[in-house]
């Protein structure tokens, strides 16, 4: 029953917040507010969370085995195959004002939302994450434990990247063993696998393309996965034999980027005084407008959530956030370059969940 | 320009439903009009089709040059790092009147949804579905290439099946040994492994658990995954031994209500028609209330896709559609069953594109 107590929070949360009902579909929110980890499918699911405390999990019929199985924390309620299921949620919602605050899932498809909206026209929406947030941003000590150990496997990924990055080889074919290693050192899945070699690093999102890695190559890899349900993220660089023209002192600066803003966590400072932290060396250096990210996203049960370490978040870091700090230097048509540890704030500072050298890696080529 | 023209053709239809634009998330659809594999992320990608073809595809500044090189049919706009993408794309949607009608894509989040309502107020809202169904639901001859490897990779997988289903493993592990034979077998990605034994087959969405396959239990599998982006999606029947009291029988309604579904298929009849047709073959026996979903589910780009083969569905099927036909019978704390393939309408009649033999399989125990 360890998730009634976190229904029990985030209910206590939408009270602060005057918020009628939450609204939740899959996903992380789901899974984090009732252990039920259930597929985003075309049929609905969703958690409905009443201020009273008359809450519900709306299921289509053959899912309520799965649901039942699958948490405890609230009484699943079930739709025939050929039903609305926006009529149930209606009922499940029966007594509560037609002008409630009603907060939806982030990620809730539009399908469902323009539904709900429809059964519910006076309503007033907003998302549920400005309730579940601060109940999802600070990681317990399980939590916490869990982000080690996705930290731990990518880690041992990394390590052995002189594996996979083998000159003669294409990107997709790196990527493919790089995704093969990720599960045999205890990911559940792979959620990207980015290799940007040459040219093709200077686009950060990048994944895999047919260009064949050789000789003098700068090579960003940047991957993650979920190991137990928690997110490893992790991005080193790479060099095959020599680095290219101006690559090692670019990289230079962006090590002492990426150091200062690590050095920078603490409890009490500002998302954004870490993102100017990294920013400030990099500018500094005149690579200010190569810089064309953020720092970093929190990461937990998903890959990207609150906090975001970005300019104009004010919010004020607190012991058990973890997030990314991930700085990078883009110089189109040449290279690119990132470098990124998921850390935790701790009590007084901060640990690097991530613990590799940061250091530019040169590989045979 | 291949897309350009599935382009013209979703323009066409918005003109037809009185559309003034499209505002399209990252997901298949957005595939299917421009080619660009989006990533579903925190920061908005929003494909914005307008009625009078003044088209833009909003993306971060960081995903520019991916955005680019995945398209060339519509031009690319950006935002930066710390702005509002909605406040971009409501200058994208410039001129078109304030009570415009909006069509959104299926599983467009919440989050950018609301934040679109919020800059489009007076703007009425629905489902870009309603255009783009036709447009997706027929595939042409590479669409329809597509899903016939993709039956012919899952197909490899279920002919090796005895190798997974030992007596003495659990089913997570025999789900384990699945998912790495799918992607030997060509699939780029395990979308789901749903290996039910015993009782847990009754639960048409088990996936897997540490229950361990032994003699006599009843088990069936179902799972697939994209191949070159097409779907797989295949169940079949497996017994270890010898099968529970009554389940042979069963299985034998069960099978000739899924063939006679098959054999229903053709152009002209209703999706509604289809499920009537397995379903009265398991009501005749006396197992209409185990028959607890639908009979299929379009198929393609996504695993769940128009058209629905369900009671109310007076579609009529066109050649080019392709769906699962998959009834199932489902005795809760005993045993389920389910057999699935994947079809497509063909000028005169239907052709399956799981080819392997839908009869009960005996492993050894």
């Amino acid at each position: 029953m360890g998730h009634q107590r976190t229904i029990d929070h985030a209910v206590a949360a939408m009270r602060t917040a005057g918020v009628d009902a939450l609204l939740i579909g899959p996903g992380a929110d789901l899974r984090h507010l009732t252990g039920y980890a259930a597929h985003a499918l075309e049929r609905m699911t969703l958690l409905v969370l009443r201020a009273d405390g008359r809450h519900a999990l709306v299921v289509p019929e053959l899912e309520r085995a799965a649901a039942v199985a699958g948490t405890d924390a609230v009484p699943v309620r079930t739709y025939a195959e050929t039903a609305d299921p926006a009529d149930t949620v209606a009922e499940v919602l029966d007594g509560v004002p037609a002008d409630a605050r009603l907060g939806v899932g982030d990620q809730l498809w539009a399908r469902f939302l323009l539904a709900l909206q429809q059964v519910r026209p006076g309503a007033r929406w907003q998302l549920a994450s400005h309730v579940t947030r601060d109940v999802r941003m600070v990681k317990d000590a399980a939590g916490l434990d869990g982000l080690r150990r996705a930290g731990a496997a990518i880690d041992a990924v990394h390590r052995r990247m002189g594996e996979f990055l083998v000159p003669g080889r294409t990107e997709q074919e790196a990527g493919r063993a790089i995704a093969a290693a990720m599960r045999e050192e205890g990911h559940d899945d792979v959620d990207f696998v980015i290799v940007g070699s040459g040219p093709n690093g200077a686009s950060p999102h990048h994944e895999t393309s047919d260009r064949v890695l050789s000789a003098g190559d700068a090579v960003v890899v940047d991957t993650g996965g979920p190991v137990a349900g928690w997110f490893s993220d992790c991005t080193r660089n790479y060099v095959l034999g020599s680095a290219p023209d101006g690559y090692e002192a670019a990289h230079q600066v962006l090590w002492d980027a990426q150091r200062a803003a690590v050095a920078h966590v603490r409890p009490g400072v500002t998302a954004a005084s870490v993102d100017a932290a990294a920013r400030q060396v990099i500018a500094d250096a005149g690579y200010g407008d190569a810089f064309i990210h953020r720092t970093g996203h929190g990461i937990g049960l998903e890959v990207h959530e609150e906090p975001y370490i970005t300019a104009g978040n004010d919010l004020r870091l607190q012991p058990g956030m973890t997030f990314s700090v991930e700085p990078g230097i883009y110089l189109e048509g040449r290279y690119g370059m990132r470098i990124e540890d998921i850390v935790a704030v701790t009590e007084d500072g901060v640990e690097r969940l991530n613990t590799t050298d940061t250091a530019l890696v040169v590989l045979p080529a």
